[in-house]
């Protein structure tokens, strides 16, 4: 869709204002002077000529009606999982509390079992779409960014319990840093990057996506109106902790860090308590 | 929850104005002067001098951010299915736009195969809940309803797809006529019935229901904050149309009702286009 933005970040001024600007290159926005856009809704911001100082970035959306998942994306990840390649997305959803900010800290309960991470590539749509063709996703997605799937691997495997409820607790849907328009980046170009306190565990050029942006969002929305602020996230490449051998569980004060080329890095330290 | 009504209805007045009100016991309340509650969420009403006459019965709530629904949860239902006797909630997630009212119109895309109904004893949450206990369940319910979980069951059933696609459907979640206060009825006591065009198809006592409503809280709100005006279908009994032999499916003009004895009936028609 068209947006005034290239690199849109959503932060605190030193006066604690919340506000929409362009981010300059780089992770390191704390402290740079950006221009800034009128509104509060990342969907129907305005040039402006001023400028504000970042003291914090945080989420890129004050809200999000829905948060979606995809599973089974990679096709690599579908070969570490043993499962056969689905004809359709799989698709699950992620209550609004997910959401949280790019390096908020993710308070998990004692008592949850298993929490892996899943670094992905992850958009949003910025205006309501229903029975959309994929070839005309664009004209809805508000812009891409990094999300972490995190999920408890205890709970997914639950028989029958649902997809959902493994992946539903409040804080399990980081994104961030920016949110990039569509037309600065090509996602196909693009690399994943998943580290835990430094050390890399996902790698993966988004070109092995299986269903990309556009084929997700027409698959979504065939039968559902998919709402402006809805965040998508569109499945996890090889290389969770449940894959590993033995199988390795977050633990607390972890820091998992979700890169990708273009768009940034998010970091987030998980507490249990 | 404390709440001042006993039994909830949302409604037109002959002028166009939406108004909750307190429903006399029937089914047929259009026509009835009521008294009125004051407020617009119906979680904080307060009692009012004034009545209203009601033009038309509509959603007892102005929207949802929420609907879960859950799978297998009458013995008679998860015997037809063939599946294992689930050790938690199964639960899957609508989106809030399945949410309609007790009366509306369900229009089906003509695309979408094998459109099934499933009756459900539905409850409302008036009340933020994060972690809580089964028996302090009932401080957190706003009130009970009834609810049509309308499901595609072709959707339902692609391997790997995920149960939401084939449940997430624009109008898939009709509820109503009515809230009743949990301090009003006993759910043990009550019986449900679905009819599709005047005959009976489903029948079961809510004393049938493996998980109750304060179970089902107690599980989604586990790690996860269930909202204000979250609506929680509890699972349907024996009879939905796929395992009619043959299977039969819903067609134009269909009309499902979905009736919960002391609380009321939904009544929708199915349209296709």
């Amino acid at each position: 869709m068209k947006v005034p933005f290239q690199r849109l970040v959503r932060f605190e001024d030193p006066d604690g204002n919340i506000l929409f600007g362009e981010a300059p290159a780089g992770d390191n926005l704390v402290g740079q002077q950006v221009a800034i856009y009128e509104g509060d809704k990342p969907w129907s911001l305005r040039e402006s000529p001023s400028h504000a100082k970042v003291a914090k970035v945080i989420c890129p959306l004050p809200a999000s009606p829905l948060v979606y998942g995809v599973g089974l994306n990679y096709s690599k990840h579908i070969a570490e999982c043993g499962y056969p390649t689905p004809e359709y997305p799989t698709s699950f959803i992620k209550p609004p509390d997910a959401l949280v900010g790019p390096y908020s800290d993710i308070r998990v309960s004692k008592s949850h079992p298993q929490i892996d991470y899943e670094g992905e590539f992850t958009f949003v749509v910025g205006k309501d779409a229903k029975a959309i063709e994929s070839k005309h996703a664009a004209d809805y997605i508000l812009g891409y960014t990094v999300g972490n799937d995190v999920t408890s691997r205890q709970w997914q495997r639950v028989p029958g319990i649902g997809t959902n409820y493994g992946k539903s607790a409040d804080g399990f849907a980081p994104i961030g840093p920016i949110l990039v328009a569509t037309d600065v980046v090509d996602p196909d170009q693009l690399e994943l990057i998943t580290r835990v306190n430094g050390k890399e565990r996902q790698r993966s050029g988004l070109d092995d996506l299986r269903f990309k942006a556009g084929d997700i969002l027409a698959h979504l929305s065939r039968y559902n109106t998919i709402r402006e602020g809805t965040v998508i996230m569109t499945g996890t490449p090889a290389g969770v902790g449940a894959f590993m051998d033995p199988p390795v569980w977050l633990k607390q004060d972890d820091v998992v860090e979700v890169e990708i080329s273009s768009i940034g890095t998010i970091k987030n330290r998980f507490l249990f308590a």
